[in-house]
Order: C-alpha cells, then sequence, then structure tokens
C-alpha cells in the first residue's frame, strides 16, 4: 500500500495484505497500518489497484469499509476484486471503475498513465503519474517477459517515451534483486508440462493459487494439447476461473472444460484437475489431499500431482511435509527443481537494471520486498550509474518528500503491522503474540485452590495441565506438586498467592527444566 | 540411526538428531525411537560413527546413557564427540576407540571397511559391511569433491574394488536427489571469499555451523591471504576449533589465531570473526547480534556479515528476518544467491548416478534424506539401469531381511520420532503438542467461580487470559461474559461447570470468531 500526497489530495495504489511469519501464533493475516489514511479519509481522491494478485488487493475489504473514494482497476482486476467483495457482501457499497492499460487519468492532482506489464497475472499495469512536483513511474509488479502468456509484454515505448518526459522518481519492484539474470517467458513452463503430460499414467492433478489465471491457461493449453479435460477444484479456483472465462482473460472451449463431478466420472487419463495448495496449506483442496481428509475425493496410486509455483519462504516446511504425505498416499509428485513447473513473476537483476536504463530516474525508491531485497537493489542501481545518494530505501511509514525536485526524508507514521485474528483487527497485538509463544514453548498449569479463613487448604489442590504433559503420565509429578503446594500454603506466612506461584514453578523447573505458565488462583470461603 | 543385525548381533550406525519442524511447539529436538536396540542392547557388538555432523552424531548422550557398546570413530569425528559427551559429563563412561579410513575391523560378525569419503567436515568415513549374508556398502554423507579442502577426495578405488567382490546392497545418501547435475566442489567458495575480503572496508564476521570444520579452514585461509586474523566467537565454535587445531585437522598459524578479546582490541579492517547462527538461531551469536542483545560485541556500520550455509529448511523465515534486522543495523550481509558463500556437502543427481555405477549393487535401500528425496534416489537409480524391483524406499522402523541373496521386508517396529523437551526425553508426545497447538492459535480464557452450596456466585468470577486479549483493551467483552457467566449460573439446572464452559465459548466465538481454549474450575463453599 502506498500513497502519493500532493495539496492534500492523496491517491492511494494498492491495498495488499501480508501472510504471517512462523513465529506470529494463530494470526490469520496481516493488513498495513493505515491509520494516516483513515484520519486524512476526506482528501482520498481515489484508489489504484495494480493487479489482482492477494499482495496487492487482499486488503480491500478493509479499507472499503473505512473509506469510499473510488477504485480503479483493470477489467481482470476489478474482477478478481469483485469476486472478493461480493463473498464479504461489500460489492454494493464500492465505487469501482474500469480502466486499460494505455488510460490517462485525471485523478485530483495527479495525471494517471496507465502501462501495461507483464507479470504471472495478465491485465496488471504500472503507473506513470505526472504530479505538479515532477513525473513518478510505478512499477508495481512485473518482469519483462519476450513471450507472456497472453502474449503481451511490458510496455517498453511507454517506460521509454517517459524517460524523454523526465522522471524525477522510480518506485520500482525489489522481489527478485538477489535473482542474478533474467527472469525465464511463463512460455517455458510448456515443455515441462508437455513432459509431465505425456508421461502421466492416471490423473493429473495441479495445484497453484487461485490467482494465477496465466498458469490456469497454461494448464487448459496443455489439456487440450494431451486430449484431456481439465475442471476447477475449490471455491476460489472455481470463482476466479469462472469470471475469467467471462471476461474473456481465460480461453477454454467448452469442450475442454467440465465441472469436478463429471472430471471424476471420466476415465482417470482423460482428465487434468486444478485446486489451491501449493503452499502446503493444510485447509487447502491438496492439504486435504496429503492428509486424507477431502471429502470430494482423495488421491489414489498412478496420480500424478504437480505443484506449479515456489514455496513462499517460511512455507517450505509444509510444502515439504505435503510433498511426503502424498508421495506416501502413492502419488507422483513432480515439483520444482525435479522439472520447471513454475517461474517466478518477478523481474531478477538484469530485468531490474534495465527498467531504470529506460526509465532513466533522477531518484530510485525500491519497493517490493524485503529489507533485503531493497538493500540489492539500491546495489545494483548503483552499479547501473544512479548516483547513490540519489537511492534511497526506506521502510513503511517513512515519508518522502520532493520539493523543488529535490527528495527529503519526512516524518515516521504509523507503518506496522495489524493483524487480523477471527474478526479481530489490531487487537490482537505483539504482546499477545508473546503470551501465545510461551504457552506453545512450556504449557500452562493451573492451580486452583480452597482456602478457609485461617489460610488452609479446604481440600487438595485442583492441578489443571495444558500443553504442559500427558496426564495419564505425570502421576508423579503431579502427587509432588501437591505435595509442595501443601507444604507452601501451610508454611506461607506473606503473600500465598506469589508464594504457591514461585513454589510451583521451582518444582516444575526442577523436575522437568521447562518452564510453563503458572496461573494459581483462590477462594477463600 | 542403522541397525544390521546378523545371528543375534547388532551394530549401530550413526546416532543423529533431527532438529524440530515448526509446528513442534516447544520440543528442543528429536532422538530417533530405539526402543529395539534398548530391548535387544546386550546384543550390540558396536557403534560407528561416520562424520561429527550433528545429524549423526547429536543423539551420542542420550545413547550412551543406555547402551555401553563400543563406540568407533575416526580422530576427528571422535574429538567432536569427545567435545559434546565432555560437556554432558559422559566422557568417563564411554568406550571409544579410533580407526582411519583404510582400516578393516572385525566387530561381531562384521567385518567392516572404513573407506574415506569428501563432505564438508574432514575424515568422513563410509563402511563397507561384510557380513555372512553379502557386502553391504553404506555410504553414509558424501560428495565426489574433486577438489575438497583436505585435498583428500572419496575413495574411488575403494569403491570400484567393492563392486569386484560383488555388493550385495548399497545404502546410499539421497539427501540432494531432486537437485541435477554435480554439486561444486568446496574450493568453489574460495574465490567468492577472496571478493568479500578484498571489498570489506571493516570487520568481516562470518557465520556457520559449529561443526563444519572445513569452512574455518577456509575462512582461515581467506583470513591469511588478505592480511587478517581470524578469531572464534561461542562456546562450541572455539571448543571444535582449538580440538581440530590439536588434532592437526585445521592448519591455522599462530599469527593468524587470535582470541576474540584481542581481535576486538584490533583495526576493524584487520580482523575476521566466525561465529554460530547461520541458521537464525535466536540465541546463536548472530541471532543476538541481530537483536542487539549480543553483550561481548555489537554490530557496527561498516561490518561485513557472511552466512556460509544454506537455510535448512523451515528456517529461511527465521535466517531471512536475521540478515533484514543486520541490514536494518547498518551491517552489509552476504548470502547465498548473492554469493557462493556456501556449497553442499551432498552429492547430487549426477554423482549418485556414478555411486551406483561405481559400486553396481544388486540391491539399492536409498537413506539419508525426506521421503520426497528417497522417492527421486529410487527414479534416478531405475534410470541408471537398477531394476526397480530391486530398489526399496522404505521409512524409519522398517526391517529389511536378506535371505539366500535375496531382499524380503521385515517386520515394522517402532521408529518415530521422540521428543526432547528440556530435561524430558519422550514425554512431551503429539498430544501435548496439540494442546500446545490450540493454546498458540487463540490463547487460553480461564474462569474461576466460587459458589454457596445453594448454586449461587458468592462473588464476581474471576477471569484470568492469556494470549488472547490484551486486557486494557478487552474491558467490554469481560464486562458482557462476566454478566453471562452470571446468567449461565443462575439459570443452570443441571451440570454448572459444563453450562459455564458452553456460553463462555459460544459468547466468545460470537463476539471474535475465535475458539480460545476455555477451563473453568468451581469451588464450593
Amino acid at each position: 500500500m502506498m500513497a502519493y500526497e500532493y495539496n492534500d489530495q492523496i491517491l492511494v495504489v494498492d491495498t495488499g495484505i501480508m501472510f504471517p511469519e512462523n513465529d506470529m501464533l494463530g494470526i490469520d493475516y496481516i493488513i498495513p497500518d493505515f491509520e494516516y489514511l483513515l484520519a486524512h479519509r476526506d482528501k482520498i481522491c481515489g484508489i489504484v489497484i495494480t493487479h489482482g494478485h492477494e499482495d496487492h488487493t487482499g486488503a480491500i475489504n478493509h479499507v472499503v469499509e473505512e473509506i469510499h473514494a473510488p477504485i480503479y482497476a483493470t477489467p481482470l482486476t476489478r474482477g478478481l476484486l469483485e469476486v472478493k467483495l461480493t463473498r464479504a457482501g461489500l460489492d454494493k457499497k464500492v465505487n469501482l471503475n474500469t480502466i486499460q492499460a494505455g488510460d490517462t487519468l485525471d485523478i485530483g492532482p495527479f495525471q494517471v498513465e496507465f502501462f501495461h506489464v507483464s507479470h504471472s497475472i495478465p491485465d496488471a499495469v504500472g503507473l506513470g503519474i505526472t504530479t505538479p512536483a515532477g513525473l513518478i513511474v510505478h512499477t508495481g509488479d512485473y518482469k519483462f517477459d519476450p513471450t507472456p502468456v497472453d502474449g503481451w509484454p511490458t510496455d517498453f515505448a511507454k517506460l521509454a517515451e517517459f524517460s524523454s518526459r523526465g522522471v524525477l522518481a522510480l518506485m520500482a519492484d525489489s522481489t527478485n534483486a538477489d535473482k542474478p539474470g533474467w527472469t525465464p517467458s511463463e512460455k517455458k513452463i510448456d515443455p515441462a508440462f508437455d513432459e509431465v503430460f505425456s508421461a502421466a499414467p492416471g490423473r493429473i492433478i495441479v495445484a497453484s493459487f487461485a490467482s494465477l489465471i496465466s498458469r490456469m491457461q497454461q494448464v487448459a493449453n496443455a489439456a487440450q494439447r494431451h486430449g484431456r479435460k481439465i475442471a476447477f477444484v475449490g471455491y476460489s479456483m472455481k470463482a476466479n476461473s469462472t469470471m475469467a472465462r467471462e471476461l474473456g482473460y481465460l480461453d477454454i472451449s467448452d469442450n475442454v472444460f467440465v465441472s469436478i463431478n463429471d472430471a471424476l466420472k471420466m476415465p482417470d487419463k482423460d482428465i487434468v484437475l486444478m485446486c489451491t495448495g501449493s503452499q502446503g496449506e493444510p485447509s487447502s483442496i491438496m492439504g486435504r489431499l496429503s492428509s486424507g481428509t477431502n471429502r470430494h475425493f482423495s488421491v489414489q496410486k498412478g496420480d500424478t500431482i504437480v505443484l506449479s509455483s515456489h514455496p513462499i519462504p517460511g512455507n517450505e516446511e509444509s510444502v515439504f511435509g505435503t510433498i511426503n504425505r502424498l508421495f506416501r498416499r502413492g502419488a507422483n509428485v513432480i515439483y520444482d527443481p525435479l522439472a520447471a513447473v513454475h517461474v517466478s513473476g518477478h523481474a531478477s537483476q538484469d530485468e531490474m537494471t534495465l527498467m531504470l536504463h529506460l526509465v532513466k530516474p533522477k531518484y530510485l525508491i525500491p519497493i517490493h520486498g524485503e529489507l533485503r531485497h531493497l538493500r540489492q537493489h539500491a546495489t545494483l542501481a548503483a552499479e547501473a550509474g544512479i548516483p547513490a545518494e540519489n537511492i534511497t530505501v526506506i521502510e513503511n511509514g517513512q515519508i518522502v518528500e520532493f520539493v523543488d525536485g529535490q527528495l527529503r526524508l519526512g516524518e515516521r507514521i504509523p507503518g506496522g503491522y495489524i493483524f487480523v485474528d477471527g474478526s479481530r483487527v489490531g487487537e490482537v497485538g505483539p504482546s499477545v503474540v508473546r503470551e501465545r509463544e510461551a504457552l506453545a514453548r512450556d504449557g500452562i498449569v493451573l492451580i486452583s485452590l480452597t482456602l478457609d479463613h485461617n489460610g488452609h487448604l479446604r481440600e487438595d489442590p485442583e492441578i489443571i495441565t495444558r500443553g504442559f504433559v500427558y496426564k495419564r503420565d505425570a502421576d508423579e509429578l503431579i502427587a509432588s506438586l501437591t505435595e509442595k503446594i501443601a507444604r507452601a500454603v501451610e508454611r506461607s506466612t506473606g503473600d500465598i498467592h506469589n508464594h504457591v506461584v514461585q513454589t510451583v514453578r521451582s518444582h516444575i523447573f526442577n523436575e522437568t527444566k521447562s518452564r510453563p505458565t503458572v496461573l494459581v488462583t483462590l477462594s477463600w470461603v
């Protein structure tokens, strides 16, 4: 999420989410902190969404509930937003506007020129934003794929034209800044699919992201080449593929496309199923297939399963766990690096350098990526001739100001993560997550004491544990703990509660070398 | 851990540990279930350790406490075992025997020929085990590095000689079965280090594994070439480097080697520090440097930090988080793929095929690796001409029997994971981990009620939460919960406990869409 502000008017670009890291326990997803935009909501003149991937659209529901500015998107991106908004019952609330690559639009004080970029989804755009302070080029996610699936490469001419006008600043995708060379074309996947399809003795099941419309097209094309029918499985795969077919972004003829129910009645070697779960998510179709808990159909011996994606960092373990479980169920599993069944949608180092040479910006601000990617992008730009003092690596919340053609850093506004947990947005913060970490590490021991007015135990302490011991194995430990607690209560002269907590903690640590959370409640009668 | 058994005598090979996966909450490490060996401990005639890495030695303390068979290892492997056993106070208990590559030893009914293999640690061996049933070749971890750091390549001649005698079965390393080609030589790292050392304006800090003795040598050599001194930081780095220098496996001259205290007094550009933490472990030196909690010294602007390892699957996120934090503290961080500062110690596909052609076994049993690697190794072997029915992919606990030169599967014995948590070995199992998962996901809500003999509340319920809400933000929720509980108690006609639990669960789910663990205790007065 980025905001361009001039003279009390704000243009918002993208409304993405992030997926929680493994140590953000219990968090469903993360949205950006847009407190600044909420405080200035009346100034917002528009929201542009560059393409339909979750990390650029996923927070749209949260945004439209608070901010009522017009939204601009290309037809496919708009379709994906509509699927999402409809599912949340928010589709009637929003002012959605369709734009096309090549359009120029005045949004408040900003003249926005939308230009096509190739990426792993069709209909992605970058933005040339002419502001009174100068021309800013915002790439969005892009690659310079010479042979993209939809035959529509990134608009080199427009980028060159921007440079002829003089570009004040380039905001450019840094995701693959540590990948040397040039990202392979999406077309490179076709021969790998052909090999897999030729060798598969039975069903083929391909897992990918539900928003990877280009991949759906490639799998459908492979199905057609090899005389198979394709069915999409799962809510978002079905909804997105239906929408993309209706809008003409997914070209699958009716004699290749079948429903999952029809597919399951056909001979195994005549079908391809496409579903979600390439990241090892346990609740996805592929996750359920791997654990044998998918209701509709199961993995069977002879199935060929293709994971058409790379693990997102942090997901490797669950992806590989899923692969191992699928093998154990008798499937043959094809994944990168066994076959080139996935390529990245982002520019690699040589493409990033080409972008700099095409756009010739005065300033570079690397965007999209972890800090290590932004820094590496800065290193590449310096090597490509941008003066080091004109490259600014910033993190979320840092305001950058352009005054008289000069860049300077402004104030730092809230730019952190807002955790979404169930229906709670921002209520579960780092302190709650730290409590969850302690619980996850060693569990909890609860001691409930009933005392008479003389401070004597009325009955044996009630001891309940979760995540600490398996009760049946712990008779001895519980017995010794009961005894220690009784003695602590009898001997306590001051704060009984504190005395019992300390006694329990130290006895447990001595016996187990672990430190569960200890809670003690006292009832006085 | 593998066991070879003949006629009531057992030879054990390796005693490794595994590191817990991200969803094995709170587990410190995993040892193999060796219940079978405990039940047959009197039959064990020897334990051979093939090399000094944790995944082959880490469980040695647990094994020697129970099993008193002689242990055989090469000098460096023995030295690393001694460091470990001494730290645990177990060094006096064990019968350690030094062997050398090239030795032949009778251990019970087994004639064991130790042959050198190159790996990312010196002094690694594979085993030719002549049994009355036939000759078994056990590779251990290996690669066919033509230019290893210690100048000692894998013993091709011995492998070929085995094949001339006829090999019944090959047990071979499968770790890199999905990596095409040939693993680069360790020597390939030297130019990458030279580049880093030439460019570094200040201190260089290299993180790797404490058992990667070859890497220590390479960093020390680079230090010498570039006129820097090297210091090792942290308990295991210091202990292992001292031992390896004493035994002659680490050749660092006294005018290059300095203590960390002396190093910190020298000019920044004259020193290299080497420490642990290349996997992003928060408690390692590099982990503490990244979070600013290392006591002895801190990261400073101008430091060049090299992570000389690949993330083990599952560690990517913490490794990349560590890198980002180090960048934020002003360091320049070099890691693969930015520079070739690490290569794998395991054979890739073409080397695995070469091993098959050299040894020409009748049977192949892939070992070392996840199921996906074992399967891929089987595929490679079939392509290399081993008949499919002579390749057996098995998982832990599966007994394989050779009778009259024919392989058959025996019974399945316990072969699972034993979790080590603090001082508890095997007491924390999957059910406790599942409770921890529930606690980690949504936290816990504890309700403590004091009731009079008529079943009326004597006072307001006591509500304590951990990992569920930040109390100061939750006044409203706690107030409504208090009210619901009071009403539930008053209206309850049967099981008050159960009625309160259900009321609390459903109220919390309605308000937050989350499902914390709910515990209710009742005190009757």
